[in-house]
């Protein structure tokens, strides 16, 4: 009953119309009966590195320590990319070694970096393209049961970097971008809300296609009249653009990508 | 291991590409380890509270007394609306005090209505747009556990009603409209059925922006042609308006608040 | 707590905006406090039996040993169709009696098959349009606490198959079509893996209304460029066409009934 309070979480790119999910729940649940499982997203779009990094970066502190943190967003299955675990203090992740478990693990404290290369551990056969069901999901059900993850394979020193856009800093303004829209229509910027506490009280220029809008940073939606773009630092503890009742994707035509720049106002 | 046989149960609008469910289930997951969670839905509309509310009305009863039903449509957040618990005889209701839970509380024995203002409980910092996670979340995990509802802030008489459309009657005619369409395409009306089975045979009006329709009150879906238009006593209780094997919503292109009148057909 | 281990997993056509797929939950946590519960997918379309039996072929075995598969695609509920518990060696089944079980039933050794007949078992009342909440869902619940199949209603010899394309043998060719497309884009063909492998190396036909492709049968993704067309054995173990890193669907306009012919090349 060793995993009885052990929890397993998923970020996949595999969506929820196919089985594909239900095959990695059903490897794990025979092998791991206990194990409690959560879905963080299957809707990353196919192969999106970022997104899929910006998910598990925003979503696995809030989850009990120990937890174990499995996410499939590989575009490389098959091919040479390896295949790691990640022990850090709190955490476990299991996944493809292409960048999409960096962003979280900026965050940790490294305690081992293991490569899964031991057969004995995978659901057999191994196929070519499916390794969430084969390797990550037996991977992710032995550890909830209590094998460390030096079993699984040799160790490795580093793992893969997200290329993911720096923020820039030119004087008394930072430079970032929007890297992810969320269903509300919020554009999520990679300028983390720490680097801007300080700067408040401060307005926010945002590049489109379309020309640029400024918009204040503000505690909270209902600070602007309805229809108003504002900026606020989110809930994932980013920068977002959002519009107080609608879409800031929609309104202002958004792409990923488009600059926002904050500066810092008279106060 | 109070909460071992305790459910939560989650309606919002936040749809599951992001990150935002699991971060409520991360952390009640945190503080009531083995309460078992079950979603009803995440795809309400943005800020649709009378879906949001139909969807609560619709499936709360059908859970085992003591389940925790957790309701996040909020397009006030971080407004001054209230955050509530109501107790009733069988069940405990969680969400904002904006009207979502009033359908479902309208079937319901009330024995007590606390507001969520007591900060200790909450998930810290508290955010300003996203109580899902820091105010609603916690306390449903609490509850589980067996808090009481009072601990969580002082008492309230009473609750907002949604602005729901009444049912009209004139003479031997009921008039309602439609509220809600489901995946099939059928209308769901805001007509309950008890009021109909007293009225039974009957036929149903419908009047769209394209004109008038009649269609046949009947038990199910194949007592008319494959094709046909029908109306019955649905599954959640209210007056649909259906197409046997297709979308009413498509077929006779319907809108929420569209008129629906029955009278009674010569038996 | 016989039931601790038992785990109930779904198919259904309902999807999750609606509230139908939590009743179903709600009316088995309600009978069966400590089961399992494992969504394979909602998102069959409405009706689609092909769909829906492939869902379940293809997942099915992944799932421990006494794994009971609720199936709700029933487009005929409410009529006379019947309603089935079949009990195989490994694991239990049941859904309407529509072909809908069939696929998954070929690979099974059966020892019973129960119709779904004694109203004591069913919720009440029985709706004439929700069998997956009234009939499935309780009698899944009561399977999993050891109530054996019999218990049901009468026993019954067959079951309706569905009408699925057999594959076609001329000579050294084998000919089959397409019958689902997966998030991917990937088609998924008729033609079970096992009757390829000895006539690797092979190329595969595709016929389109825009014309015939040609595409080589490699092992993975990677094992063409970028953007290339090929075909491969998929996860679900049936022939698939695929490109590389796209949506051979989109790419290649293709549709369910196309067919595909695989021809030994020479070695």
């Amino acid at each position: 009953m060793a995993s009885l309070m052990r929890l397993i979480t998923f970020i996949t790119d595999f969506g929820v119309q196919d089985w594909y999910v239900a095959c990695m729940k059903g490897v794990i649940l025979g092998l791991a009966p206990t194990v409690r499982l959560v879905d963080i997203t299957h809707e990353i779009p196919p192969g999106d590195l970022p997104a899929g990094a910006l998910a598990l970066a925003a979503a696995y502190r809030h989850f009990p320590r120990r937890t174990i943190h499995v996410v499939v967003v590989d575009p490389g299955v098959g091919s040479a990319r390896a295949a790691l675990v990640v022990q850090t203090d709190d955490y476990c992740f299991v996944g493809p070694d292409n960048g999409v478990l960096s962003l979280a693990l900026a965050g940790e404290h490294i305690q081992a970096i293991h490569r899964l290369e031991r057969p004995q551990w995978f659901h057999q056969p191994v196929s070519a393209t499916f390794h969430g069901r084969d390797v990550f999901a037996p991977v992710a059900a032995h550890l909830s049961r209590g094998v460390p993850a030096a079993e699984f394979g040799p160790a490795q020193r580093d793992f893969i970097r997200l290329d993911w856009p720096p923020v820039k800093i030119k004087g008394d303004i930072l430079i970032g971008e929007l890297v992810y829209f969320d269903r509300f229509g919020n554009g999520i910027t990679n300028i983390p809300g720490q680097q801007l506490e300080a700067r408040i009280p401060a307005s926010v220029d945002i590049a489109t296609r379309h020309g640029r809008r400024r918009a204040p940073l503000v505690p909270f939606f209902q600070a602007v009249p309805r229809g108003y773009t504002l900026a606020m630092i989110g809930s994932s503890g980013f920068l977002e653009i959002a519009v107080n009742g609608g879409s800031a994707r929609q309104k202002l035509a958004l792409r990923r990508g488009d600059r926002v720049r904050v500066r810092r106002s008279d106060p």
